[in-house]
């Protein structure tokens, strides 16, 4: 029967779904060699690669007789996956830009499984690549060989690309990372990979994310409708994001309080200022360790745009702050107190810095900022003092961790009492992906 | 012979490397229910799910027999990679928490090759799970069967642990998405993971990138040393990074200068501000996309950074400007053009801005502003004057697009020309990985 089937592969191989034409090919060979005969056949790539094994060395030279070529062999053991699966992995590299088939019909199991899991995830960086082994259509249980005549050779499907799982694992690790945008690419990218929609309402949560944490509010408010306008839908009642709906309508909400506060450009707009504020101390919290230079920018800003609906709710402005003259009086005399300097080396105040805003706030009786002492404010003058001079501001000091860490817990201080004062429940942080 | 080899492994089954008891496993069924019932044996499972194909169906009631415990099926195609890996995940989503193995001993290598993808990915989210098969130390070509009783179940390692591949890849997937803090991360636990000194290369240069693009300086002038310590190393004159050797060692040269002019505060060095000039523009230009309202805030610094230089070398500062009479009556005079308004509503120049710095350039003689014309400077004066009213300054405004591109090519502009004047080269885009 082999000499006839040898030469019908010859002539015709039989290919599922379509032949291609491959330059290198690599195979295992355990002890039917005849098989990966007719897989080299079907894949005709001039170059074959045979990982054998100390048993099945001895078949090498019937193989290059069947095929009429040589073959170059490699020396593996039959059960040690990873070195089968390093083999494989060299062979590819040593072959870039080139056509390369990896057959698995031959060999132990622990042989298939390396050479499997080393195709799947080469394809990654290699996408030409293909996996394929000699099915049949008839097994003889009693002679456990193929009924001689009904063998194809299947190029695989590689399931990681056909369920998209390895990018899901992806676009799960950018998302984890705050990468909303890498995260939203991934998950477009499923979406059209797999043809599965359900990523793509993943793909909208990412970007509503990412563009609310680049401050595009308006775009963010508009992909927050967008999401929950899936969510609402019957295809989509089973979504695991359906289970943050609550959470989600918040934030949609928040964003919208923002935009509305963008727009009037009045400080006094409580929600806005609460969810903004909150925005900011989050971009800043998760900036803390590794970059606390814009961590103290954000900082910075949430506590001033808290000073500021401060003021602006008891009709003031640190732009236009039309001081009497007790106002500047005191003013100055605080300034002097905090600073530690005499009172005739405070220039009269014009417009309000952060200490500025402070001191006219504890005169006009804000009960959160006159909580803090006197000896409290003369230990954040520094800090509040320094961002102008900062890197990213007009100087060239880089922020300290310890004022990192001192401005943080003012600001957040004084956002918790504001927040408490409203009533309000106010959650920025990204929802759980699963 | 079978019946005395059951009876062996219903007592002690042989597994290697040590035996471990599993709550679920999952197995591939072919034509040889008796490796199956070897390996369901070892395993020792109270739960077992059997994939069986149309043709194997036949084995499940001897299986049952020999093992003495109903399993559970599930039918699919011998040939459908993708079926078979979608329902071993489904299978392993089922049973969260407990300890799973897959063993791929039966079945067609389309099937082995299925399940072994699907192990090794899963194993990922599921650590404890394993891939499993059954080995023997003998196979008979004859009856193409192992030789009963050599037989021995092998807990098989996971190829992407053992190598690190998976995590590299992720590793470098944060590199191009410029997290190099999670990319060093990754590179850090490969190390320890593979135990392989190259990957702590890597870590070292994704901490410079993570630190300088962070604005630490000095931690990143000190990850710069220790990674050029490394290159240099016998151990590492093959390794990939070192093709970049010289382009590392310009950029450590670069850092030291941005150390120095931090400590300086000296803002005439030209090295130092040009090196941090670019930082900032390239901080700028990877945001503008996608962050414009943080790429603006970097465009800003940048552009006034250059400012504050060529102040500097002419001896003045935008901070105490001392301006003598022309001069004020100078700049005056001009910003009335540019903003369009009668000279009278200009109030005196105390400090200088964007523009009253640009004008005063203009008016020392200052070859590289000199080149902008009147109308050209009535273009830019809305951007520029915006600053402070930006979002993450004092404001509420949100940069718009066009307003930064404008401030970008500004900012590009003015930095060209400094740096051709010093005729200096710098480069501080990250290196390829590969």
């Amino acid at each position: 029967m082999w000499p006839l089937l040898l030469e019908l592969w010859r002539k015709e191989p039989q290919v599922y779904p379509l032949r291609e034409t491959f330059e290198v090919s690599i195979h295992t060979l355990g002890t039917s060699p005849e098989a990966t005969t007719l897989a080299a056949l079907g894949l005709g790539a001039d170059e074959v690669y045979v990982l054998h094994t100390p048993e099945s060395r001895r078949y090498l030279s019937q193989l290059q007789q069947d095929l009429g070529r040589e073959v170059y062999p490699i020396e593996i053991d039959k059960s040690d996956v990873t070195r089968l699966y390093r083999a494989v992995g060299e062979q590819v590299r040593k072959h870039p830009g080139k056509k390369i088939a990896l057959d698995l019909t031959s060999g132990t199991k622990a042989m298939s499984a390396g050479m499997a899991a080393a195709g799947y995830f080469l394809q990654r960086v290699h996408p030409s690549l293909r996996v394929a082994y000699v099915d049949n259509d008839a097994f003889d249980p009693a002679l456990r060989k193929p009924v001689a005549g009904t063998e194809k050779l299947i190029l695989l499907p590689n399931p990681h690309e056909v369920l998209g799982d390895l990018d899901e694992h992806l676009a799960q690790e950018f998302y984890g990372a705050r990468e909303f945008s890498k995260a939203a690419d991934r998950y477009q990218a499923l979406r059209r990979k797999t043809g599965q929609g359900h990523f793509e309402v993943y793909a909208a949560l990412c970007e509503m994310y990412q563009r609310w944490y680049a401050l595009d509010f308006e775009g963010a408010s508009s992909n927050a409708q967008r999401l929950l306008n899936f969510l609402t839908q019957d295809a989509y009642r089973n979504h695991p994001l359906n289970r943050h709906a609550q959470r989600l309508k918040e934030q949609k909400e928040g964003l919208k309080a923002i935009v509305a506060l963008l727009q009037s450009k009045n400080f006094s707009e409580q929600k806005g200022i609460l969810w903004l504020t909150a925005t900011l101390l989050q971009l800043g919290d998760e900036r803390r360790e590794r970059q606390p230079v814009s961590a103290a920018l954000y900082y910075y800003r949430a506590f001033e745009l808290l000073l500021q609906h401060r003021l602006a709710v008891r009709g003031r402005s640190d732009d236009e702050p039309n001081l009497s003259p007790e106002e500047q009086q005191h003013l100055r005399q605080a300034l002097s107190v905090w600073l530690g300097k005499p009172p005739e080396q405070i220039r009269p105040v014009q417009k309000l810095g952060l200490l500025e805003s402070i001191a006219l706030l504890c005169y006009l009786g804000d009960p959160a900022l006159s909580r803090f002492s006197d000896s409290d404010l003369r230990g954040y003058q520094g800090m509040l003092q320094s961002r102008n001079k900062s890197l990213l501001i007009h100087g060239l000091e880089v922020s300290k961790k310890g004022d990192v860490e001192r401005l943080q817990q003012f600001a957040h201080r004084l956002y918790q009492t504001t927040r408490e004062e409203a009533g309000l429940a106010v959650s920025v942080e990204p929802v759980e992906l699963v």
